[in-house]
């Protein structure tokens, strides 16, 4: 129970930096307040642990609708693009339902065996969500016109150590995907071969230095360099650079931060929130590629936590063999199975704990607001 | 200065029932946070009356961003649809604001003289954004699941006194429009002479009892009751009943009101919430018509505040020999005269004193948030 | 049975110079494909002259569907932003269908006393598209990348007699509206009292000329020369000019005519293709103001045919006692009496006859492809 | 030179039996206008054949803006979603088009060597176009009204073999794409060693009396058979049944045919005209799969020509060590990796010997206007 208490706690803790009425906006419809983060977390035990094993009502009849992400085998819920209408319940209601249902938690604790399996999976979900939270706070924060800053959060400064050069991996067959003891999740599995020919990869993270090189070459205006989605996205858009980054102090680029604000860009740091669109024309303007999620396993996987996530050149699809959860669950991971990208590797965000090196990530290509990064390959 | 401070503290009494979150959300496009209310106001303030004459700062360099409204020659602003994005400047910022301006305005009271024309008209715009602020409130509140009261508010009820037959009003030369000593704004006049051919006027308002029977009568279904863009307004918006109107209780219509959440439709009631769309197409099915704003001023203006605004059926366009007022105020009101209807008549939220006979509100024809109305003519 | 004849063929006339292709493409949605001109002036004499009146067969049982408009009342129709995609019924296809049902016509032209105000209405109709029809291939023909002519029309050029000055018009009781024996819509009438103050009207229309000086005016720059609702569509649309001007031959100003193609703009001639918030914006930059319908009627009423339509600053709205026709012919007009202003007097595509002093057209606030113009007054 | 002929005729033939008015709309986006096909395959000969080689002018300025689908290398090409706009050039002229620049091909068919290979896929391009062709012309008759037929061309009817039951694959390395002398597109290589698991692949196609079974069955209404984008999808086109599937005589299935119009459902015959996402949520019911990409070339990938592509659960993406085809042909295949499905095998509309085991189609998985079918795996 006191991984329990610590996860649940933590998530209240990254909270804490924030006024309540950063709790409740949603300036995307694919940003949610984090108001229902604390709820949505909560709904989860609630719902999946607590309701069908005991005789109770639920908090609050409105919660189902409210706090229900996505699950249609459980009802309806509020449309995503409405999170940020809601107003009721209060940040105080919702904390004062975080409270009932960790007491609810606590109490039925030890009778936990035959469901233990599902409060690993709500405490998993739940660091999932501290990512998001952050991710969401970020894009919050940037949206105010003051752009004010949120607190320390170990985002990766100028002290990460200089690589360079290229690891080579010979050709045959490898096994990837999860298969151990611990917990995974569905789509992580089956672990199973795959034919990789000879690559290549970087060993470091491709910088904001090397990004403005790419810009300052013209990147953003040359449609060979990208694909033709991309160059919609990038011609509709305007887009001009990565998100985050602001010509707003004169002629200096500059980037904005969790921990310091809007400040001068690093040029040492990894690039980040770059869309999958992004990502892929830089490697082509450099001549390489992007790896594929098995050549990014076979030669990443096992370093440490690394600074951002990185884009694949693989499609979010089903392994061979893949087996969805069972009942509710099986809407977890296996739906989104279309038109997503494949991440790799953990960010500071992730909590302690949280990463595997078998961990698959997706976004849409062009998502810009994860804390994303890009690795080349060739 | 008493009225000053009566009517800047009614501002924030309207508030008060509200929590905080309650302050930061916009359901809809249209709508304004209560908080954006707050700063907005107080803005005005201190944008025409404090900062043209006095060598002072502005409160917060941001400001001038976020609460500009719409006035082009005043600079930038956020998109309105962009308002509840705002977390920040927070309640408690924007309560700060307010007692700094206030303070600033006491200091400078006397030398009022040379932009007392400035002050009032300022105070009006703070009694229109009363009235704004309780249909926001309404908006915002029945976007909740669980549909929460707001406090007792006078909402027209059942002790409205019945009347009924016709007031008949004989062809000739009438004189419309505002021409006295006191505030008006600038689109009520100049006073100027109308030809009326002979009409008569309803008595009373239509009622919810009356609503019901143009629903029984398939009203919404009947394309011939219908202007073109209305009937296209319905079919793209499955319109069935007015606004707030539901069935959430079985079988029986049930209406939310501020006062009292979701209850009993009470039939004696006037309908609100109507479109022009829907008071056009109910005028049509009764083989009646609405009013002229000409008409309904000549045979309505002298009555005391009615219990809900009405629809006419005039443009809101500009009078013979119309002159907007000066400067940023010329945007007050004259750049709006395009494709929207005017609306005749206070209502229970329109401020004490705030009411003329010659008063001008307008809304865009399918706008169903104001406390509208409908009287019929013929 | 010669008028028959006579207008009838007009419009075959009319699509003389078209290719095959150019009856069938529709290049924006309010733009109709000539073919379906064709088609649609056809179905109104056999739908409401032909087949109430005689035991017959409908030419075709797919063309109540295609050629119907917006008559709601005599069943459902292709939604009008999908006539270019009919490429059945072919254009000999329709030819035959006009063919067929002008021979049943003439058949039954003897029985016509009971239903000849219809016969008269249908003609009228066809009228009014044959002015569509041209304003309609204007459209057409611009859109194609090699910009090709039609055949001579008669468009205003050089030829026209300069005036300048203004024709002053005392206050008083005037009539305006329709009453007399011959033909007109139910919209012109009844003829009616209004009450105009003194007033003056330009003599002649903006030209060409005058409106390059509000360009290089930065007339298309200033905000506080629009209406709001204008602003927004000159910045979401880029509009710089009037529609059909072009810079494609260097720094010169080029003009799209039907007769002459693309070619220099020439200052004398009157501006047109203005929108009502282009019209509007123009005569505030010249301390002016655009006319009132009743104005214009008092004022220029009886002057020959102009050579363009003229913008006024009245919402198209019922007069006062306006009876729409009856039946099916209540959706001629009446329907759209909402969100449209009101244009006066003819031009040069309009047909010999078809025009009348009374004569209101109507267009959004936004339309372009009208042949409009405008005329200054104070 | 005899196969340059034949083919550039074939395209002719294609369009023979349609109209005028058949070859200038476009129902559509993805949709274009026969007319444009016949004007697009012959830009491709006269911008990479002839313009390069030899000193000679377009044969019309404005054709290289016309006909250019997206090649932005080769400058700017009107949006594809205005196709259907152009009624210039007309059929006419565009045939006069193509036999100018047959013309010059056999004047300069001697020089080859240099650049056969442009040629050769320019004749490539032209059998895709034919495929194309029939799949628009379909879209473009069942957007009539009256549903015309085409003509005979060979569509699956009741004739085909039936077969039931499973071929079963052993796991192991396996080769698969392109490497031989002949032609090839650039996507289909490099041939590459992958690794498969042992699976089972359908003998049959699913009919239409399988769907059929799904759609009783509730498939459209059933969550959890869809992907989260697929449900969402179902919901907001209201999609009940595959494309070109009617219930329009009574109660009796119809499915429309470019032979026959309108029929009563062939229970035998192969379904077709359905999306990605209901392929999958089929295949999920069934309690199977769509197959790899690779499993269906090794399993199927020697079979004769099917009667209809088959969907796979592949994402459009490069082979390892995929290299784009040289200079602006670049564009062809590379650009549009991203967001879409693999689909495999030929069908009655693949020209006689175009057809490769190794092909790769692709579309967005929302698409439903190619002649697509399905085939179980698991």
């Amino acid at each position: 129970v006191q991984t329990y208490e610590s996860i649940r706690h933590q998530t209240l803790n990254l909270c804490a930096p924030l006024t309540v009425e950063d709790h409740v906006v949603q300036p995307y419809d694919f940003v949610s307040p984090p108001k229902w983060h604390l709820g949505h977390t909560t709904w989860f035990f609630e719902t999946f642990c607590l309701l069908p094993h005991y005789s109770m009502d639920a908090f609050d009849p409105h919660y189902g609708y409210i706090f229900n992400s996505y699950y249609e085998s459980v009802g309806a819920h509020v449309p995503q693009n409405r999170r940020g209408v809601l107003s009721r319940p209060t940040l105080e209601d919702v904390r004062a339902y975080r409270a009932h249902v960790d007491a609810r938690m606590r109490e039925v604790w030890n009778d936990q065996p035959e469901w233990r399996q599902v409060v690993q999976l709500g405490l998993e979900h739940e660091q999932q969500h501290q990512e998001l939270l952050l991710m969401d706070v970020k894009s919050i924060l940037f949206a105010q016109p003051g752009k004010p800053t949120y607190a320390a959060v170990g985002e990766p400064g100028a002290d990460i150590p200089r690589t360079s050069g290229w690891d080579k991996f010979a050709a045959g067959i490898y096994e990837v995907g999860f298969d151990g003891d611990g917990f995974s999740f569905d789509n992580e599995g089956p672990r199973h071969k795959v034919w990789l020919d000879e690559f290549s990869m970087a060993k470091a993270l491709v910088t904001n230095g090397d990004w403005r090189e790419f810009i300052e070459d013209s990147g953003y205006q040359r449609p060979e360099l990208w694909l033709a989605d991309g160059w919609r996205w990038v011609q509709e858009r305007s887009i001009l650079h990565p998100l985050y980054w602001t010509h707003s102090r004169g002629e200096q680029w500059c980037e904005y931060s969790l921990s310091r604000g809007l400040q001068p860009l690093h040029a040492e740091n990894p690039v980040s929130h770059i869309s999958y669109f992004e990502a892929d024309a830089y490697a082509r303007w450099r001549g390489c590629r992007l790896p594929t999620e098995a050549e990014w396993e076979v030669a990443c996987g096992n370093q440490s936590c690394a600074s951002h996530w990185q884009w694949t050149r693989s499609a979010y699809l089903p392994y061979p063999g893949y087996q969805a959860f069972a009942g509710a669950f099986a809407e977890y991971n296996g739906k989104f199975m279309n038109g997503q990208m494949v991440l790799r590797g953990g960010c500071f965000a992730t909590p302690t704990g949280h990463y595997r090196p078998t961990y698959r990530n997706f976004y849409y290509p062009e998502m810009r607001w994860p804390f994303s990064s890009l690795r080349l390959a060739r």
